[in-house]
Order: C-alpha cells, then structure tokens, then sequence
C-alpha cells in the first residue's frame, strides 16, 4: 500500500485524493495555508499553482529528498493565455527536477482536468494519466495508484517529455477557455 | 466547392485526399517525383515528411502565394524520437510562414494519424483536425472541408499554437512508437 501526501487542496488535490483513497491507497492532504508539519507519504504530490512550486520547494525542499515528488502544474501565463513562464527548450517538472536533486520527481496530471479525474472516463476512455519520469520504478508505482482507481496510467517516457505534456495541457487548456472542449472533455487517450 | 492540391502521395496525402473528395470537393494530387506542373488549388496540402517542406517551398514558392498552404509535418529528429528539429521556442509551421510570406499558413493534420482520417473516429468519437493560424477564413475554408466528410475541424488558435500541435504530435508519436498507443488510436478530441 502507498501512502500519498498531497500538497494544495483545491479541485485538482482533491481530485487526486479521491483517485488514491478508492485505489484502496491512503492520503494525507496539507492545506497551504495550514502549518508546515512534515510530509510522511512516500509519494508528494504538488497539486498546487505553478508559481506556489516555488514556494513549497524553499519550506520543504530537505524533507522531499528521497521521495517520489510530483509535478502536476501547467505553468501557463495567464495575463496572455499565450504562452507558457518556462524555457521553450524544457518545462516546470525539469526545473523542479533541478531544484529538488535528492527527489525522484515526476510530471503527471497536467493533461487531466478535474472532473475527468473525478469522472473516471473522458468520452468513452477511462482517463489515462500520462506520467513522464526518469525513474521507471517511481513512475511504476504512480501508474499502480491510478490504476488500482480504475483510470489508466502509461508511462509517456523520460522527464524530458514534460516538456510536451506541458505543451498538451496548455493547447487543452485554451481549448477550453475558447470553449472548443468542456472541462470534462479533452483529449481522450486512446490505445 | 473547394480545389485542393495535395502535394505527396504517401499514407497521408492518400487519407487527406480521401476527406476532401468524400466532403464533395475536388482534388489534385502530385507525386514529388512527378513534374512540377503548376498547382490549382485554393487550398495546398504540403504532405510531406519535413525535411521535404523546404525543397517544395524552393521549387513552388512564387506560385504558393495567396493560397492557404496547410504543413502537417511533425519534425521529429528521428535518429533520437527525442527531441524535434525545430526552434523550441517555434514551430515548422512558423518556419514554413516566413519562408512563404505570400501564402496563409496553417498547421493541420498533423495530430492526426493516418488511419484515424481514414476510419473517420478515435475510439467514439469523430477524428478532430486541430487547425491553427493567423487567417481565419483560411481556418474556416479547411474546418469546412473536413467537417463536409464527418471529421470535426477545431480551431486551435493562432499559428502560435502550432508549437503546442507539433509537441501534441510528437508525443503521439512517440506513444505509438512505444506500443502505448496503436497507430488507429491517439489522442481523441472530446467535447
């Protein structure tokens, strides 16, 4: 059984929560804005803001090492919704990746929206979690969460993919801020 | 009625050449090995692999202006299936705009898998044409001729935005590539 700690408690945080509770797996959610007591799961989940990243990586930077770390974020600038705040050439999991050495950081969720994880299903596919890591036992263990919940995990290849997921969850996203996809549709993953 | 002309005859060239005439409109294809008699389409399909785009732009640039030229190219480095041979900041699309200054680019069919034109659906739902570019008649004329053979044509948004549809297609890509996927299969577009 893995034990999860997901940081940020807003729709996406709770969202994942609820993936890795009927998985049969346990949780322990940290609000924000709370006290910073220690992180126990053995997988973190950074469900919070693109711009928030950097904030929990000062405070719990030490207390990540070792750890499966999580990188859900889609670092969109949202004063444009045309561009994204990362280098072209890499995204926000890299630079998280560089920041936290001692994690085993890996980028996933940024192409689910909420209600798909809620819903289990985009169109007539079970939500597929895409996960990009260079560590294929921690990307290994994520993929068991999902998939004990009943969505599909698949392995998109090494971190530097990160690069593309951002980019599938930016073009997702505008998608449907242009009202072109509802926020429980999207791009359905389909084998 | 629209008149397109398809230059390359390949997996591609066949399944788009096979949308147009099915929605009712007319097409002309051309083998790059053939003789480069003039296009007479409105709308020009470059269904090329990318490192032929830029010896169609040396041989018919003067008689691409005004057209919509439509790249559908994934610039993949395929020695490596890691990165793309394009600009990160950019996009083949982009590249292809600067060098025909006179035409309207778009960026389409490039998410797209072959079979899925053909089969017309990804899993349940219609195969969707991602089109991107700066010209919004030129996106309504090629959104008109997929819909009329009972694809979805979606705007993407700006030319900008062919960098997310390049990233989009690259994964794909790679997906497929790693038996993640089939190449029947992919990214679906739900509503």
């Amino acid at each position: 059984m893995a034990h999860v700690s997901i940081i940020g408690t807003g729709n996406m945080g709770q969202a994942i929560s609820g993936i890795v509770t009927a998985g049969g797996n346990t949780v322990e959610a940290f609000d924000t804005s709370g006290p910073d007591t220690p992180v126990t799961g053995d997988v973190v989940v950074l469900a919070v803001p693109h711009p928030a990243v950097a904030d929990v990586v000062a405070k719990r930077g030490p207390e990540l090492a070792g750890k499966v770390v999580v990188d859900i974020t889609n670092p969109l600038d949202f004063s444009t919704f045309d561009s994204l705040t990362v280098p072209a050439d890499s995204s926000s999991a890299a630079g998280l990746a560089e920041a936290l050495p001692e994690s085993r950081v890996l980028k996933a969720f940024n192409t689910n929206f909420a209600a798909t994880l809620a819903a289990r299903a985009v169109g007539d596919q079970p939500t597929t979690v895409l996960v990009a890591g260079d560590d294929a036992e921690a990307k290994a263990l994520l993929i068991d969460i999902v998939a004990a919940a009943g969505l599909r995990g698949v392995d998109a290849g090494s971190l530097r993919r990160a690069r593309e997921l951002e980019a599938v969850g930016f073009l997702q996203l505008t998608l449907a801020a242009g009202e072109k996809i509802g926020w429980a549709g999207g791009f359905a993953v389909t084998p």
